[in-house]
């Protein structure tokens, strides 16, 4: 039922196959994010076409709303959302540490306030997992505790050491056989904490590895610092996961430093805001010059908004608070999203993942890129 | 390039087809309204798949933005919309009297201020048709005065004949050969007005006549009078369209009463508050008992979002807020609504309309009919 091969490699970059109860998936894999169940602004049918394979819940939001024991009576996330390809959840301990409030923290778990309705609630790696199961996801992630950034090292020691326990109880709770329990590797920005968290948790033995604690503030050197030290460490035969990341720089940074799994809410959250990705740099909608743009945001791109919107139509629709703006630059970020992904797949099975990773940071006009890493 | 035949005659009901330059339509026909160029949640693919025919736009919304110039050096509303099938405009009267700030009217015309930002403008019969050849629908509104109601019989009366003088001016303005332009017949309540109305403008000659100043607040029952009193004085062979009309109840009692054309906002509003038309009465996704209720909003719809979505899913995502919530909501009850419209002109065609009629208010949970208009 589950399983995960690495079929190519180029440099540290893979190219694999992550076999799930809800089909295959390629790797490199960009999940789009649907926090509520859904993703925002997008339909099922067109995150289909636009070739998701995987999608994301999480589980704070939906344990608080509708209810995970609903969503269970309801067929799991799957039969409540009519999603049938794959579902992935995060462990919510994210979610606690930025959206609740009045947390209490103890080695128990968290206890918190809805950011709803002010609803009292408990995360523990048990309830963690019962939510998880309940919420049927075809993958799903021990609870970990996420420390801000910056933090004393102190600190972020503690939670890594936390994090690590409470995997060990995530995986007792765990119980769902047709459910593939990830561990997550913390430690910030510090590549001993970070090595001993992983260590810790490869004994234990999971059949993949999150990496969280990212994308909360730290520079980037840091995070490609870390990538570089955790290479060598997690098991190559297992899928490995960057939560929360990111721009196409970050992923592609990534997966030049050995990641397989990627999740962001950037694209559909920069579609609503008006900011488009294309080929050629991003592209602000509501810029003037677009005015009377008949060119769709990207000449070159085949998705359903590109085949049918120009800039001057979709910059009138964001102005005049059209719901199809928000949808049609949603449809059009996660095509480039997904097939951003899919070059860089092809890349690698074909040896020119390098080139392909120096194309894409000129053509989005970021920096320069730097070197392989060594 | 346009024409209209009636094909079908079931007492005072009729089925026929228009013929526009962006294809032919079959009558009575129901058409969404696309206020900004945009069907408010849905994308043009699904209105197509849907079966929508023709979508309205509003003078009013797109003379202020994006501008009518703007418009029309992208290649008028179908080619700065996307939208390949036929477009209908109204003529910006109805909206600048509803929506605007400091009308001044006179008889040549009504100077306001944009609702959007304050800026001042002008609408004459001259303007209100450079405006529409500038958005290029397939068929065109004359510049209308629609008085409030309740309003003096004086009052009406002005507005009566101030709308036959401006109807003259717009026919004089108008010079599209592939437009078709429509008068509009006013007079409110009064059914001595509403006959001087469209003899006036069935004397200058239209391929179409609009019955307009409904659905503002009178009763129905003096709608449904002034339907009765026009049709046998509209021409037989020329289609008639009532503005802005309404629930199916109405328009089903309008069809009874000879009309061809319909447009309104109640389908893609309703849906957005969370209100469903089904052939079991409406119902509204808010309800706490439809929480846990893994029925689609209509089993007997083959819409989109019955083929795919709970009414418990529906439920999540409307309270969540989510885009989704409106999309799926706007594309069940638009596919009632055209759904309806294709029923109807079944049974007129079938000589069954009257059961028709009576079967549709039964189980919209309405009044029950109303014996056959005599």
């Amino acid at each position: 039922m589950f399983g995960f091969r690495v079929t190519d490699r180029d440099g540290r970059a893979r190219a694999g196959v992550l076999s799930t109860p809800h089909g295959e998936i390629e790797t490199p894999v960009f999940m789009p994010v649907g926090t509520a169940g859904a993703v925002k602004g997008v339909l099922h049918r067109d995150l289909e076409e636009a070739g998701a394979g995987i999608i994301l819940g999480n589980t704070y939001h939906l344990m608080l709303r509708p209810g995970d024991a609903l969503v269970r009576d309801l067929g799991g996330l799957h039969g409540f959302t009519g999603w049938t390809r794959a579902f992935l959840t995060d462990s919510g301990g994210y979610q606690v540490f930025s959206l609740s409030a009045l947390r209490r923290l103890s080695e128990e778990g968290v206890s918190f306030r809805s950011h709803i309705d002010g609803s009292e609630h408990r995360l523990t790696p048990e309830r963690s997992m019962e939510v998880q199961m309940h919420l049927g996801a075809d993958i799903v992630m021990a609870f970990d505790e996420c420390p801000p950034w910056p933090a004393p090292r102190e600190a972020v020691a503690e939670a890594t050491d936390r994090t690590t326990r409470w995997a060990r109880r995530s995986r007792a709770a765990h119980t769902r056989s047709d459910q593939w329990l990830f561990g997550i590797v913390q430690g910030g920005v510090h590549l001993d904490l970070r090595e001993r968290s992983a260590r810790d948790l490869i004994e234990m033995g999971f059949p993949g590895y999150a990496i969280g604690g990212v994308s909360v503030g730290e520079p980037k050197d840091d995070r490609r610092r870390v990538l570089e030290s955790l290479d060598p460490i997690l098991p190559t035969e297992r899928p490995r996961y960057l939560m929360g990341v990111g721009t196409p720089e970050d992923i592609v940074e990534a997966v030049a430093r050995g990641v397989d799994m990627f999740d962001c809410v950037l694209p559909t959250r920069n579609a609503r805001n008006g900011q488009l990705f294309t080929r050629n740099g991003r592209l602000s909608i509501r810029n003037a010059r677009f005015r009377d743009d008949p060119r769709p945001p990207d000449p070159d791109c085949g998705c359903l908004t590109c085949r049918t919107a120009s800039r001057a139509y979709l910059r009138h629709l964001h102005t005049a608070g059209e719901i199809a703006a928000a949808t049609l630059m949603s449809v059009h970020n996660l095509f480039f999203y997904l097939d951003m992904m899919r070059s860089m797949r092809q890349s690698i099975r074909s040896c020119r993942f390098e080139e392909f990773r120096l194309d894409l940071l000129r053509s989005l006009g970021g920096a320069q890129g730097s070197p392989e890493p060594s």
